[in-house]
């Protein structure tokens, strides 16, 4: 049953566990360092559909019936379904599962929004409110960047801070028992806004909250960087995770070769004209859905911690001066 | 605790309860018939902020605020918030709770948000996840019309189908013990989608939803629409209302004088030219958060189904050619 563990964190003592997990990209992302751990790669970016969020709905309908498939269940099997992306009113979300005839709650939580599904669905078995849940968060270059920035054809240049969207899908079946990985905590984060206003640099927006999250998370279990085998944010990309390193470090908390980025992982930045590194839901979802997830099913990790971090914003706000609150929700895995 | 109840069903055990509530509306919801119900009404659509978006985000300050007043509680008490309204990327919540520093997890379901938000809150509290949890939800006449239709400027003119976003927000706050009111059970829709692609017409889209929920409710307590003082949809206004009658008694349900709709309830639709009634995630907020409380409060309704619907698209959505995906998620109210 789900227990409040400190003044932020929610331990779940009935262990509620991955049945499976499945991750779906586009032909950027499969050309990338983790090209060969991703269940698929589509290389056309429309996936055969006549727009690009048509396309993204298609990523996420894969990612789910993969994880499905994996698991060896069927939709109607499934209690509820936590979903979310990017696009105004989640319709990337909501036309991707539409036909699955699961209750749904679709999520938003910006690029935080994998761990928040997780977490809801987590909490949801954990407590018997679900025997079965699932989670699953999408986003696509071309759909965040026409919505959010400039139309494609613009061809406007990017700054260094800025970071690509992946064209990515991860999902994550959760029930009891029979898998390997669990879920022990989850810590849901509060905004945090320190008045950046340049979107643009959406990883200077998300470290501070990644910090308070993971800070607040070591003052509830008592723990350290050194009591885990990884330490993954979500897509700080290379200008948020320095940043957050050192707020991590003023805190006296120093993250060494343990912690990650799912921004960073994801491309080669060398290589891949990427910038600050990947970003949108579905990056941190589908690292978390390969390489993550992988190699704790390996036995190469047994106990780390998942920060997805999402920028609150939306153009409207940013065009009415708003600065760019940032979030940060906390997933502890461990295997048994 | 929380407990499967038949397939669709969540039951809550444990007896979450309304500890406190407030609603606040603009001014022609103020000069409706629910008028005097709500805990304030502002006259200026602004509220004195600078745009429409911040004067949103000032009505879920406002109303979070109020029910923690009214309920004696501050926010650092609060565990968790669920919050939702209309606004890309969720802005009016991310925003206007901003400053509480409270845990947050933004929800979407269109106008169904509230009871999204209230059934997370619920589970939530249920389950031992949350000790206290929050859920608002708003809407503004002028943000939702800018962002969904035409600029205000313009002067559209609306079919008589078409509703009136509502400007509005309401908020609860669920803890354990203390209130009168209860939430019994939950029950979580699936998309209903029957290809309706007229966006003036949100109500022929949604009836279909909650129809389904509302059976599946049924099917899973076996009960019946007599069993209950009042059956309370969101707002499917004059058109929805009575397609989702005619629904449920193909279903052989017939619904009587204990059916009522926030969408007809929040204007007066022969003074106050609104065409088919109210809509928003801040209508159906607003009249929980003060006709169907407070009824419950006093006595005067004892056992009610408070079922609110969603219309979960985009104008990019609509404008690729797809139809309307309805949702619709039941609350089970009861009092003690």
């Amino acid at each position: 049953m789900p227990e409040r563990r400190g003044k932020y964190t929610i331990s779940l003592s009935g262990r509620p566990t991955v049945l499976g997990y499945a991750s779906v990209v586009g032909k950027k992302e499969g050309e990338g360092p983790l090209g060969d751990l991703f269940d698929q790669v589509f290389t056309d970016t429309r996936l055969g559909e006549k727009t690009w969020e048509k396309a993204e709905s298609r990523l996420q309908k894969e990612a789910l019936s993969r994880a499905l498939n994996k698991a060896g269940f069927s939709p109607s099997q499934v209690d509820v379904l936590f979903t979310g992306d990017l696009l105004n009113q989640n319709i990337a979300s909501t036309f991707g599962v539409r036909d699955s005839q699961i209750p749904l709650l679709n999520q938003f939580g910006a690029c935080s929004t994998m761990a928040q599904t997780l977490a809801m669905a987590s909490v949801f078995v954990d407590s018997g409110a679900a025997d079965i849940a699932a989670a699953v968060t999408s986003s696509h270059f071309c759909t965040a960047e026409r919505q959010f920035r400039f139309p494609l054809e613009y061809g406007g240049q990017r700054p260094a801070t800025a970071q690509w969207t992946a064209t990515a899908s991860g999902a994550v079946l959760v029930g009891l028992g029979g898998g390997k990985v669990h879920i022990a905590d989850v810590c849901i984060g509060c905004i945090v806004d320190l008045g950046i206003t340049d979107t643009n640099n959406m990883g200077a927006a998300m470290a501070p909250a990644a910090a308070d999250t993971l800070a607040k998370f070591f003052a509830d279990t008592d723990t350290h960087p050194e009591d885990y085998d990884f330490i993954a944010t979500g897509d700080l990309g290379a200008e948020g995770s320095a940043l957050f390193k050192t707020l991590m470090a003023r805190d006296g908390e120093r993250l060494g070769e343990e912690y990650l980025d799912c921004g960073l992982l994801i491309y080669d930045r060398e290589r891949q004209d990427v910038h600050a590194g990947g970003s949108g839901c579905g990056c941190s979802a589908s690292v978390l859905c390969s390489l993550i997830l992988g190699n704790m099913e390996s036995g190469k990790w047994r106990d780390g911690l998942f920060i997805a971090t999402g920028a609150m914003m939306s153009p409207t706000s940013s065009q009415q001066g708003e600065s760019i609150p940032g979030i940060a929700h906390l997933i502890h895995l461990k295997c048994e």
